[in-house]
């Protein structure tokens, strides 16, 4: 065998054992009896040992050095670039400081939800202070001399630059604020009414999940209290939820994660369970699912669809016609919740949360001080106070997991999806009359075609560039927004 | 840390990995996408060669060299003798007959259910015959010289030896059969009439798996095709199903597996993730699911209270009242499938099952002619001829599941149920005026200290004998079996 067959088979186990322990994940959010957690907590802490011993195995190093990558072929040599890359993030981190997140991550998730439970934010500033301390040395040994925070969102979007984020974003803010104060100022669209059966917002939504491509055959659809998706290959699982008085919430959650599950289905066959076997990155996996919700589910052609299906499945949905109901999926309305927010706000949140975790991470800004610079830039890009910690700084669960450097590619992922469906308009001139019809195969082919199939074969800014013929920018999504909303609300 | 201390957390480690591989298992038949399989098959194999790394693993010897049991508690001895006799058995199998096993049985589940499913005995012959290579390869390692269906034997009923048990069964057989006859010369009782929703008949069994004690915080109840029970501690999994035309299938099938969860959920949980924090013996497993089912939930005194609610539950079930509801709960008929039979024709289906078996691991009898060998012993004990091989050989998923030795532990938990039922019985005099009332807490109770609660901490022979006062014998099974069913035929 030679070095590159042996390290590809042990990588292919280590790829199998990633996939159980994401299953038992998704099993702990959808099937975990109640009682179980402490157990569970055993079990997961059991795979994650096995996993991490595999990933900084000394045997990596042996073949590594053994193989020429100039020898291989492209694919052989992108699978090496992921598994190069790999390993030298996870031999990097001391295993002490491994434990030491995995540890304080795991406690702080219930200090976290208690303290958002009695919006006391001093309850948790202890221990976020602790987990800031943790990832700014983890981002230290992982930057190597370059800078902290590149270095762990490297871990979410590989090749990406805080700086060249901060230009992306820097360039949208004032544009959305702009519209946002616009949108805000005109009568707020009328919302669905009624009480909807959850069993039938399921049904509902399976269909939703199946015209978008799902594949039930290689896929499950189940409940949980966020809706995530998780699994690869043949074996993709989404999750949603029902809300008795807002059906939207269940469809688009549904319509949001089937883009990141198509996304998993559709990658070439031949990658599975290999490095290339995975969707690029955080932000071309969040382009998937927001074209599939925002540009095309909540498109006018495809919400003239749909209302005849909801009314179908609900009777009297309290809105009169098609353009009632478009404008009823896409009202923008004040709120502080990040997941619950309209295509406009959304990434106010996203740059928001960008600027104070750099700073968190850089030592710019003391955790102490969090919460008033969280509530003072709300204000300044939404137009009015947060009124109490939930509703605020202690919304959102990424920073007691640990997770700096994910928020950005939220709205990276908009941004790409905003390029991407700029040149799906240009390819495909048909798309609105068959929107109409319900029939998304064009669009959701086109994107398997340029963008899923492809997996880890190319960097995430390679991947956009041959898919929409020019290199990424915010300027797709800002004319899409500015377009779709002047229309919906006359300004 | 002391060799003992090393080698207990290492244990448990390898007790939490071996959760994840048993959910996995679960996972597979509840909720996996049917095109998953291949790369299930791949993630299995992963596990289990991690579990056979662990339990092969050189620190295991020197840490059982180390350590001096006689310095040890009770307790901590029966750890070590469990350890041991895995360690001895794991190290005799080699790692690639274990991946091949895994991957092996994998796939065949697909090919036995395809070929159950277009009874074509034929189509699944050459990977059955693959199978039985392996696991008479897997027998002779582990058999040491000594009988290879025993070697297999003893991974589910330990001590077990395939002389004794034949013994055992040759005194059943003719009695058995005898019986069979005088019962089936009879009318049979009237059978329930109706439609059963199935919604409704997964209610009423969830509420009786509750009767029998078992803890829905600590455990879940799903649908399978063929039920079973899954995992220990506090996540324990049991499954069930139902039939429109047949409401006694869901009920008895859920008590039935409700008492293999009940026994794992109360062993004492300072056993949890240790070797001892397990059922000892897939027998002494047996004999508690069939005491639930068939001792006390098919007599008269608990149908009699069942029948109550059954006509809460369905309205009219076409039987008029608890006599002839208790006669139809135990109606002897010709049938086919094992999971069907009633208490007088199961044990034929074992043995029949039991005696194949053996003939195929000592390569007595090939794959080739395994279907007319079912086919003649079936005729010869149960009187009719097999129709179609769904009905026959292809009915079960052991032998594609590579389950050699485990077919005769469920004639052996009967043998050990009638033997609890006896003692119980003379230690529980109000039990049938309990029953009566729905009220079956002080039999499972009994049966919680008798047996359950100690795990893994005595053989199985030592705790049946501690729990009844006397050794192990088929005679106290046979005594209710003809006392039950000649009073209800009048034969």
């Amino acid at each position: 065998m030679t070095a590159y067959d042996a390290l590809m088979r042990f990588q292919r186990e280590t790829e199998a054992l990633s996939a159980v322990a994401e299953r038992l994940a998704w099993d702990q959010e959808t099937m975990m009896p109640r009682a179980a957690a402490d157990q569970r907590g055993e079990e997961s802490a059991a795979m994650e040992a096995v996993l991490h011993a595999r990933r900084t195995d000394p045997r990596l190093a042996e073949w590594l050095e053994a193989i020429d990558d100039t020898a291989l072929d492209a694919t052989a040599q992108a699978q090496l670039r992921l598994i190069r890359r790999g390993f030298a993030r996870a031999s990097r981190v001391p295993a002490d400081l491994v434990a030491a997140l995995a540890r304080q991550t795991s406690v702080a998730f219930g200090v976290w939800a208690q303290a958002r439970a009695a919006d006391d934010m001093a309850a948790f500033a202890p221990t976020l202070t602790d987990i800031v301390r943790l990832k700014r040395e983890e981002g230290q040994a992982l930057a190597d001399g370059g800078d902290v925070y590149d270095a762990l969102l490297d871990d979410y979007e590989p090749g990406a630059s805080s700086a060249e984020l901060s230009r992306m974003f820097d360039a949208l803010r004032p544009p959305l604020v702009a519209l946002r104060e616009r949108v805000l100022d005109r009568p707020a669209p009328a919302t669905l009414q009624g009480r909807f059966d959850a069993a039938a917002q399921l049904e509902l939504s399976r269909g939703l999940a199946q015209a978008f491509g799902f594949d039930l055959d290689g896929g499950r659809i189940d409940m949980s209290v966020h809706p995530f998706s998780s699994g690869g290959g043949r074996d993709v699982r989404i999750t949603t939820r029902t809300l008795p008085e807002d059906p939207f919430n269940c469809i688009y959650s549904t319509i949001h994660e089937t883009g990141h599950g198509c996304y998993e289905q559709n990658i070439d066959a031949a990658y599975q369970l290999t490095p290339l076997g995975h969707g690029v990155s955080m932000g071309v996996h969040e382009s998937q699912s927001r074209i599939y919700e925002n540009q095309l589910g909540r498109s006018r052609a495809f919400t003239g669809w749909l209302f005849a299906r909801a009314r179908d499945t609900f009777g009297d949905i309290g809105v009169a016609d098609e353009t009632a109901f478009y404008a009823a999926a896409n009202g923008v309305h004040r709120g502080y919740i990040r997941t619950e927010a309209d295509e406009v706000q959304y990434n106010l949140h996203i740059l928001l949360r960008f600027d104070l975790e750099q700073a968190l991470i850089r030592d710019n800004l003391q955790v102490g001080d969090l919460e008033a610079a969280w509530n003072d830039r709300f204000a300044a890009d939404f137009g009015y106070a947060v009124d109490k910690p939930s509703n605020g700084v202690l919304q959102d669960v990424h920073w007691a997991a640990g997770l700096f450097g994910y928020f950005p590619t939220y709205t990276l992922g908009n941004v790409y999806a905003g390029c991407l469906h700029a040149a799906l308009r240009a390819d495909l001139p048909d798309l609105d009359a068959q929107m109409a019809q319900g029939d998304l195969s064009a669009a959701t082919g086109w994107l398997r075609d340029k963008v899923q199939r492809h997996g880890g074969l190319y960097s995430p800014r390679d991947l956009m560039t041959r898919a929409c013929g020019t290199a990424p920018s915010e300027a797709p999504l800002l004319d899409y927004l500015e377009s779709k909303y002047s229309a919906l609300y006359g300004v």
